[in-house]
């Protein structure tokens, strides 16, 4: 097995070489479109299994929309077209039929669609449109939609998992009889997040709002949870969307209110996707692979057993399915490799390199002396442990390295937040050292633009715990109330 | 709520009535593709919940390949084009622009593909040319995929569940060593889907093999499972493929086996779909509604209070609590439907249209009784149970409707599979009482096919358990060993 590029030496080879190396994900023959593969999938199934659990325990429900949407659908709301009009897969034709020359297929020209039909970027206007024929009354409110998709933007640049043409998401869709109850929604979805990111995968965010200029394309207000990679650039982790009443005006959805009166409803939509799995893996992983926190880890525990003989195999083999029916009652999965055909150090750098959060290995002297040798997967260090209580501990060890894996990633994003007065500072630190840069901005699109365009640093997010302080803005000088966070970004 | 149409009056209508009235699914506003509803995709999840289980026990990994496959890689393969090319969704632009009048959008005529994409139609093309990367010694075989996914069929005629432009599907892919591997894989997996079928949706299904004309495009045996409809049609349930190296072939995908052979790969794959869920509905349900098996039923038990005074409610509502939780210790799912703004006639109604296995009504006697009144779906009857024991009781319940829906349904189907000897006799039967009739065919693709244009009657099937029994095709008079299944089919 060839070795990572060091992180130091070149960090964008070394996450494409890892998720290649670590049997996530591959490029495939389509253009921008990625497999993923068992290893990543997996991860993405425990990340599903999780989050759903949390939609529906907040009283939202599944179903599915469809693929395509009629191009007239996609122009209802203008805002939303201009955001999404420029990468879009488009269906013309529904037919092929042999080659006049008789090598392949051609597109049958006589089965040209008489609308296209976009591949959905996002499922706003699919949905609403059909919510229309779902919503009359103030007691069909609020619906509380969530779906499971793939969905398609035409990306020019795309990288595993960051940016691909094709993703997979969530994306939920919900329709609200007030302003202040659709408001509520999307900032609960966004906790919900909140809670998933730092739980779960062991990422610490940032929860704000974005400018006008970066919300997304039809929304009133953008909720956000920034995340901060290893190389100072910052990765948005979900958006929670309050949609006002847009959608509803663009495909006049209206409902009777409890006073009779015909009200047009207020909306959210929020969502995750596979690019959570980038920024997992370019949060916590190193030189020797990824690092995977425990609760979202496909395989938490593994068994290398090292043996010469056939006697000394078997009696390991006996331990570990003891160990293992244990676990599972703790339900944590564990590993035992058996495969004669690979040695015990080919295994430990594989396990490593897919970071498997707790790597156990066993030999005759272990046996003997009823203990083995566990390894951490987040600190590389190794112990010994007795037999004994082994499964307990193993339990609390696994609970030990996700808040590890957390405080670690939390306390290299704390040293990446940087306050900055001037705009020649602001420049100073985003060359040199990188991560979020706290700064005034006058609040105007025009220096948000230039500040872009001059250094490539966007306006992450308005945090939500901003607190509230006079100061000028670094670029035009002009009063402003409180600090934003910039960030060059994924 | 107005009545369903009855299933004497009008089979069809009355299952596109249910589909809509039960909640289950309705159209979009794009030709064909249907809106899976939060209440019939519920079931959706529960099936998929199953299968996946089903799938890891025997070995099965799940992988996400991309949705879209270049025209070329379909051509490939040929009698696999030939099937599909007639039904494909064709992307042949990757971008919109603002229409030049002003209003709305028009494909952008620069952005046109080099070379068109199909959105997968089924996933082996994509796949293969995948999987012959990962394969290059006997030991990196077998390979055992399995993806949940969307697929789409250009069909003209559709209808909810059963034909859709758009479905929901999972698709096994798995390559092996040899040809006895693959084959025990395929038939592995047509076990798997007779158990799920028969087990959970408590549907019964012949299980056979396909005649050549009715093999799946580009497969060497087509294994499937055939189910009876109450209307005396046949419906596919499941298909299990042995592909030979017919896909190995066409990718170039080779081993070096042991012996330091290059050799080529052999295939399986398999796949159910959203299509299942139109079997469930027509195979169980009756004139009052939807009839679900309380495996696979979203909501399991539904508790209806009846009451006058806020303290009945009350008392209402704490029985009903306890017994939600003593259920949930058993696994089942328990709704207790305290909205005042319906009356408990109306919802009786909902449930028995919903299908709710179990409906027990509480009123203020029944609690002075220390009873409650307990309505099966299947059944229809009514009776009263003690307090006591409650929970026990329901779980018996709940198995002994799983299997009376079952065995219903099985004595259904086998009253309506008829032997007959002529070919008037097939006409008369198919005519007069419909289902599966079996008979002697001379298994030549001509008699197939004039069968067919004459009755609309294909075969579904030649039976895994047929006997060997000489006979003679009832059309040509030709020899024949053994029965076959022939019916009209959804």
């Amino acid at each position: 097995m060839a070795t990572l590029t060091s992180r130091e030496d070149d960090y964008s080879k070394w996450y494409n070489e890892l998720v290649i190396k670590a049997d996530m994900a591959e490029n495939s023959g389509v253009r921008g479109c990625m497999v993923i593969k068992p290893y990543g999938y997996a991860i993405w199934e425990k990340m599903q299994h999780h989050l759903d659990q949390m939609f529906k325990d907040t009283g939202h429900e599944n179903a599915y929309f469809p693929l395509f949407i009629p191009k007239s659908y996609l122009s209802k709301e203008s805002d939303h077209v201009e955001g999404f009009a420029k990468e879009c897969a488009v269906v013309t034709h529904y037919r092929l039929k042999n080659a006049p020359d008789g090598h392949g297929v051609v597109v049958d020209p006589e089965a040209k669609l008489e609308e296209e039909l976009i591949v959905r970027p996002t499922s706003e206007t699919i949905i609403w449109n059909t919510y229309k024929n779902w919503i009359k009354s103030h007691r069909d409110l609020p619906i509380l939609i969530n779906q499971w998709a793939n969905v398609v933007r035409w990306e020019m640049r795309t990288r595993l998992f960051l940016r691909t043409a094709e993703f997979l998401w969530q994306e939920g869709h919900t329709a609200h009889v007030s302003k202040e109850e659709a408001i509520e929604e999307a900032e609960k979805m966004l906790k919900v997040y909140t809670e998933f990111v730092e739980n779960f995968m062991a990422i610490p965010v940032i929860q704000g709002v974005k400018s006008p200029a970066e919300r997304f394309a039809g929304a009133e207000e953008t909720y956000c949870i920034e995340a901060m990679m290893q190389d100072g650039k910052a990765l948005q982790a979900g958006t929670s969307h309050f949609l006002g009443q847009n959608f509803a005006k663009a495909f006049d959805v209206k409902y009777q209110s409890k006073e009779g009166k015909q009200e047009y409803v207020w909306a959210t939509s929020w969502g995750v996707s596979t690019r959570l799995i980038g920024a997992l893996i370019m949060s916590h992983s190193d030189n020797n692979g990824l690092v995977l926190p425990p609760k979202i880890a496909p395989i938490q525990v593994v068994i290398v057993p090292i043996h010469k003989t056939e006697d000394q195999l078997n009696a390991i083999a006996d331990l570990a399915y003891t160990l293992k029916s244990q676990l599972k009652q703790m339900n944590i999965s564990l590993k035992f490799d058996d495969r004669t055909e690979y040695k015990p150090g080919w295994k430990f750098n594989e396990y490593e390199l897919k970071g498997v959060p707790v790597r156990i290995a066993i030999g005759p002297k272990d046996l003997e002396n009823r203990q083995v040798e566990i390894a951490r997967r987040d600190t590389l260090e190794k112990h010994l442990h007795s037999v004994d209580g082994l499964a307990e501990y193993i339990q609390s060890l696994l609970q030990d390295i996700q808040q590890n894996i957390f405080n670690k990633a939390k306390e290299r994003r704390d040293s990446l937040i940087t306050e900055v007065n001037t705009y020649d500072e602001f420049k100073k630190v985003l060359d040199e050292k990188g991560g979020f840069v706290s700064a005034h901005w006058d609040g105007s699109l025009e220096v948000e633009e230039k500040i872009k365009a001059e250094t490539k640093a966007t306006i992450r997010c308005i945090p939500l715990d901003a607190k509230e302080e006079n100061g000028v803005c670094i670029y035009s000088g002009k009063p402003s109330q409180r600090r934003v966070l910039f960030a060059r970004a994924y």
